[in-house]
């Protein structure tokens, strides 16, 4: 089953297709600057071992547009990696938010599609550029069955008690007005990843996504029942470019005595703040670099960093009563040695021990990094949320 | 030493005399409706287990009008409590928010109350009225030492990763953002307490304060080390009226999709939100009784309610990496057993283990209330702000 994954952002398309059952991608891709006369197409072809990467740079106005230039690629008679556009006979699409209506991949219909435009309100920002890709996909790959994988969805198992805030109830019921989640497809692979290594279903599993983007997950026996990331994907750890948890007294504050729009406060709290704000990287490396060379507000930054993610662990160790395994994924958690043991320091009480040596050890693929003695597990999973999207149609429709 | 302890607030004055070292007030009151014909004066007099009860309605105008009829009472020729005026040599204010400046208490002079005018900012709704009462009783106890006690003091020893937020830094160092905490009084109080019944200085214990406001403070060897509220009193655990955490992006949804004011937002948050909002009831009393009812709401928000702290003692266990004791205080804490038994239940990761039958006895006093095989210490502390102050004014100038 030739499954395309695409995931569709304002002004860019990233993709990979998919040769279901295998898990390896015949080809990566990505258009980016899509509306501008200099957009590039990245497109990656597998082979084996072997990588051939081709790069093209042209005028796309439109994601239409774009999404046929990838076709043209799929088909070349050169180098594509399928005979005719009707061999995709899935397309795969990220969709960030599903609101509540959404609590597992979905096949679109007309009806699907009414349903995903009342999700705009709820994540202005990327559902619709996410549903233009749905529109663009219909009219290219037209024998294909059209699938949505929902960042939220994995986190629609948690309990009211964990979801709802302390509004007054209508602004739940009329204005869904609650915590989401989001990384959930990414939460879902690696728990699932771990479960399958632990070889336990009954498991209790804290994961935690660590990219630009950051969020932890509670999984007990396979799902999700508490999230960081709330009502949209701004609360919890601290990231890149994001504050995290914060007291909303900060906002009213900074309109109310320094004047500031909410607009300009939603900016910096979302685009200036985080590792960005307080180190003036949002790069990781960058900060480990400043920290090296002295940097006190870096090393600030990171302690900060490193404790919202304690913190979070010792909560859902208590949502959880008790944890099997804890799981680091994405580019920091699967690349960053030393924000993995600063985390992980100190946390006896759980019978949490890092192997140092293992910790410090670069090596691809699923691997164990707690000591033999350690009560919970310690695991790098790395995460690959388009296979997650490809595995979710190719479960739904084999 | 007499010392007459003040809580002055917009419209009202509490008080309570102390002839330290005694700990037990000889006389108690409130006066209520400052501004009004119709205010009212509540005076409790004690002579060991008698109590005697005056209560006044009356015009007054002001502060300084409020605070000479007390003082008239105090020294009242048939029931006073002390010969003249003069017989009182310490005032000792509570002061919610004392910024970075007031890591302590303080002797009150003119320099001192110059600093404490620059802290209106950070608490513009209870500083002025706790300044105000400075400056009525200065004037009335003109023999006296006046002491500031500060809401946020006890907060101070925390460490920088904990009290600050994610945001660029010009926004700490030049506007103050950061987390303070709040009820510290009551904190440092019902902790000592602890540390004195464990009889062990080096302690790892959880102060959960659950009053109409509610707050939790990790304290490691009697300093606080991290806390739930943050700028303000808003954020951290549910409240009566407040939302406790809850993630920013819900106030740009609220002023940019619903069309509130910032104003509006705010009063939301701080005064119909919380048990009041999920519910329709502030009291805890009530909520019980209408759970009893089988009112699913009601339920809800006391799963939520209960929720919230005990992820908040999972974080703080991982702040301290372990606990020794948890220490319910303040009215809900005090005397919700039902509350006590929901956050403890299911937290045997932590060796935590409530004695059921201990936990259902009223008593007053401290009182241990886990099982002998608890690895954790599950203690009720009854709170006395108002004694910690006279206690911290004493200590200061005895």
């Amino acid at each position: 089953m030739n499954i395309f994954v695409i995931n569709s952002g304002s002004s860019s398309i990233k993709y990979q297709l998919f040769k279901m059952p295998s898990t390896s991608p015949v080809c990566v891709g990505l258009v980016e600057r899509i509306g501008l006369d200099d957009a590039v197409i990245t497109h990656k072809i597998y082979n084996g071992n072997e990588e051939q990467v081709h790069t093209f740079t042209l005028a796309i106005p439109n994601h239409e547009i774009g999404l046929n230039e990838v076709n043209a690629l799929l088909t070349n008679t050169q180098f594509g990696v399928i005979q005719n556009t009707d061999d995709i006979t899935v397309v795969g699409h990220r969709i960030v938010h599903g609101g509540e209506q959404f609590s597992k991949t979905t096949v679109i219909t007309p009806e699907i599609k009414q349903e995903l435009v009342k999700t705009f309100q709820l994540a202005p920002l990327h559902n619709p550029p996410g549903y233009g890709g749905i529109e663009v996909a219909e009219k290219i790959f037209t024998n294909a069955t059209q699938v949505a994988v929902f960042d939220t969805a994995f986190h629609q198992t948690m309990p009211a008690y964990a979801y709802r805030f302390a509004l007054p109830e209508s602004y739940y019921t009329n204005n869904h007005i609650r915590k989401y989640g989001f990384h959930g497809t990414s939460h879902k692979y690696v728990s699932a990843k771990a479960i399958e290594y632990l070889g336990k279903a009954e498991s209790k599993i804290i994961s935690i996504h660590l990219g630009n983007g950051c969020s932890i997950t509670a999984v007990k026996n396979g799902q999700a029942v508490d999230t960081s990331m709330g009502f949209g994907p701004l609360s919890g750890l601290i990231m890149g470019t994001r504050t995290g948890d914060l007291d909303p007294t900060v906002v009213f504050y900074l309109v109310n005595t320094l004047g500031y729009t909410i607009e300009q406060v939603s900016n910096l709290l979302n685009k200036q703040s985080g590792m960005l704000g307080l180190t003036g990287y949002s790069d990781m490396r960058d900060i480990t670099k400043a920290i090296n060379s002295g940097d006190a507000n870096a090393q600030l930054a990171y302690d900060m960093y490193a404790y919202a993610i304690k913190k979070y662990i010792g909560s859902y160790a208590a949502t959880l009563n008790g944890i099997d395994a804890i799981v680091f994924t994405a580019g920091v958690g699967e690349n960053d040695a030393l924000i993995r043991s600063l985390i992980c320091k100190d946390m006896g009480y759980l019978g949490i021990e890092l192997d140092t040596e293992a910790n410090a050890t670069r090596k691809p693929g699923l691997r164990e990094i707690n000591t033999p003695h350690s009560k919970v597990k310690i695991l790098i999973v790395p995460t690959n949320e388009e296979l997650e999207i490809a595995n979710e149609c190719y479960a739904l429709l084999k």
